[in-house]
């Protein structure tokens, strides 16, 4: 079984609005053993519509659109599965009843445009869309599935893991292959691809691997046609553990972040930051973790020097001696935040992300991480060029690796 | 003039990376006047990559491919390009050279894999990227052009400003539109259009009004062939600013943030921030601006209630008998926030971002918003169903708005 995406709206062809549905269901179909053959994104039109849809039944089973299902003029979407079908568009009747209950609660009449979103092409199948007027459908076009999901991501994704994951079962649409992904930090790509290449995989497991920011991902996969795929995938991870054990952080959902997360809640204990140049970043990724709140006390964003003497006690002499970002800075900071919240350990991050350097005239991209934990300090220099994001990204990333390896069982 | 996007990668296919370079390249030549019919993504694949470009081509003046330009074997996009076209590969010695310094330089001779990057398409036109290993080329195909470029975005974006635009400029492909965007805050979609339907706008100006969190954004369009556009452009926005003004917080590329560092930079005032809820998303938004450390202080994010209390000097009575997520609790955090950093305004948020609820039970998704300034304090409730990220965003969204209303000239 193989699936195309078409991702339908002149806003993402204007680049107003960032396309996050189609790398949304790429990933989501991966790991469920479903092959993505193409994506494409096209404008609110009917022939582009039209000729999109033709091209895309031409090669794959299932078709998924995403947008185009709203009320106004543009949208298009229903108008154009209904005149590829040659199949007419009905009023689905308890749909426009909901859409009137919705609106009298709103407390005024539906507005004659939104009526439009009751239409279904006749002989598909609604999908009730419990966070938005438009709901999706299911369109049989012959031997293949059109199936239009709502635009907004916050009301396409449910539709998707509920309705649409739901209908593949139910079609008995068995997954090509079973997946499993190991991430790892600390060691190049190439070292890693060597390591792996002197223990050898199982037979029928492919080893994909990819360097993304501050981590190498290895992704392994194994059709699901061979003998118990699990067992196979199970044992190729491991074969990898015992020789990259050290840089192996997590498994397939896992982030540095969550694994951090998980160990600081697990052992009762509790983190405090001091951020400089990464501005925030790092407590914003961990407070996205839920129940982050049971070991994170919080991140003094220390911006300017003045913050960094009277809050975190860092002393003047030292900043004028040897700088914002310096090894002795850094550390003091990762002190100072443990003691003023009273956390278990402290961490901080300072450094130039430029695009200007500061007084010191030191390079962009220089940054230092340090902890300050019961049993001792430590801290990193680290030079890396890049923009402003990047520096940050990298910068909060290399944070996290090292409470990792301070926390990890045997460490 | 018209321009289709190809971008070529399994990692895109499967999710595991996330597409940005067809949302940034789609932006940027919005922005400069020219057409986006399509974008698509396709797999490292001789016959894939073939066939999108020959579909395209049959449409579009100037294909643009990003990614498949790397060593690997999986990296085909120059070999798929010289299939489609029947045309030699050629090693060109310049680009051969450079890529054995590159390497000399990091103290090791070159991969023999890399070699195959010095290869380029026999008559095209190689673009040196100064941040990789990967050229970009433009390749002539006909009476129309296709443009290689390198996949990691640090890499891509730099060359299509410099090589790509300068060479539409020598092309003399002119422009089919010039654009004007407004940016508002504070008022609904369908009251914004009904106000412009009001004073009506210069007879060739299209709008299109797009909702995005807590902002609408009015985008304006003029095609080039009628007389002055720029001025006509001008004149809509004129008309616009007396209705909407009060809602009005930038244009073009300006966003809350960078209006909100305008207005503080520009005054000499400074600012100091306490985040509960949004976790830091607040203070990295803000130190994404390049000399943001002119007037932001910095941010305590306070995530335990011990926090605020022992470094923002929020009340423990306050906490208990209020909550955490007051208006109360939400004033003391911006008074204490300005109060420790010397800052001349406070800022403050304190919300629940779900997915559970805190131990008052009250809703996921109340937030309180607080500025505590030299003239005085005020504080806003807000009530926004949505994920935990969506939460996040939308209060600071909401705080920086609050920030723009107080500081904006005539305020």
């Amino acid at each position: 079984m193989q699936v195309d995406l078409i991702s339908i709206g002149n806003e993402l062809l204007t680049g107003l609005v960032e396309n996050t549905n189609a790398g949304y269901l790429a990933r989501r179909l991966w790991t469920k053993g479903i092959a993505v053959r193409e994506q494409r994104v096209v404008p609110d039109s009917i022939p582009a519509i039209v000729r999109a849809l033709k091209e895309s039944l031409d090669s794959s089973e299932v078709v998924i659109c995403t947008g185009g299902l709203g009320p106004t003029d543009d949208d298009l979407t229903r108008e154009a599965v209904a005149k590829l079908l040659g199949r007419p568009l009905v009023i689905q009747q308890q749909w426009l009843q909901r859409l009137e209950r919705f609106f009298e609660g709103r407390g005024y009449p539906m507005p004659p445009a939104n009526r439009k979103q009751a239409r279904v092409v006749e002989g598909s199948r609604l999908l009730p869309n419990e966070l938005g007027t438009a709901p999706g459908a299911i369109v049989p076009a012959g031997r293949s599935w059109i199936i239009l999901l709502p635009g907004p991501p916050q009301e396409m994704r449910p539709l998707f893991e509920t309705e649409v994951l739901a209908f593949f079962e139910e079609q008995n649409f068995r997954p090509s292959w079973q997946t499993k992904i190991i991430h790892t930090t600390g060691c190049g790509e190439s070292l890693l691809e060597e390591k792996v290449r002197q223990v050898g995989l199982p037979e029928g497991v492919q080893l994909s691997p990819l360097a993304m920011g501050g981590e190498v991902v290895l992704q392994l996969k194994t059709h699901i046609a061979g003998r118990a795929p699990a067992a196979l995938l199970e044992e190729a991870a491991r074969r990898l553990r015992e020789p990259l054990g050290e840089y192996i952080f997590g498994e397939d959902g896992e982030t540095l972040a969550s694994t951090v997360a998980a160990l600081f809640t697990g052992r009762g204990m509790t983190l405090a930051l001091a951020e400089s140049c990464s501005g925030g970043l790092l407590a914003d990724t961990i407070t996205d973790i839920p129940g982050s709140s049971n070991f994170f006390k919080g991140s003094l964003v220390a911006y300017s020097s003045e913050v960094k003497v009277s809050l975190l006690g860092v002393e003047r002499g030292l900043l004028e001696k040897q700088g914002a970002v310096s090894d002795a800075v850094a550390r003091a900071m990762a002190r100072g935040a443990r003691r003023i919240m009273g956390a278990t350990v402290g961490a901080a991050i300072t450094g130039i992300a430029g695009p200007g350097s500061d007084s010191s005239k030191k390079p962009v991209g220089l940054f230092y991480t340090a902890l300050s934990a019961p049993r001792g300090e430590e801290c990193r220099r680290t030079l890396l060029p890049g923009t402003r994001r990047a520096i940050k990204e990298r910068a909060s990333q290399a944070l996290l690796a090292m409470l990792w390896r301070m926390m990890r069982p045997g460490s």
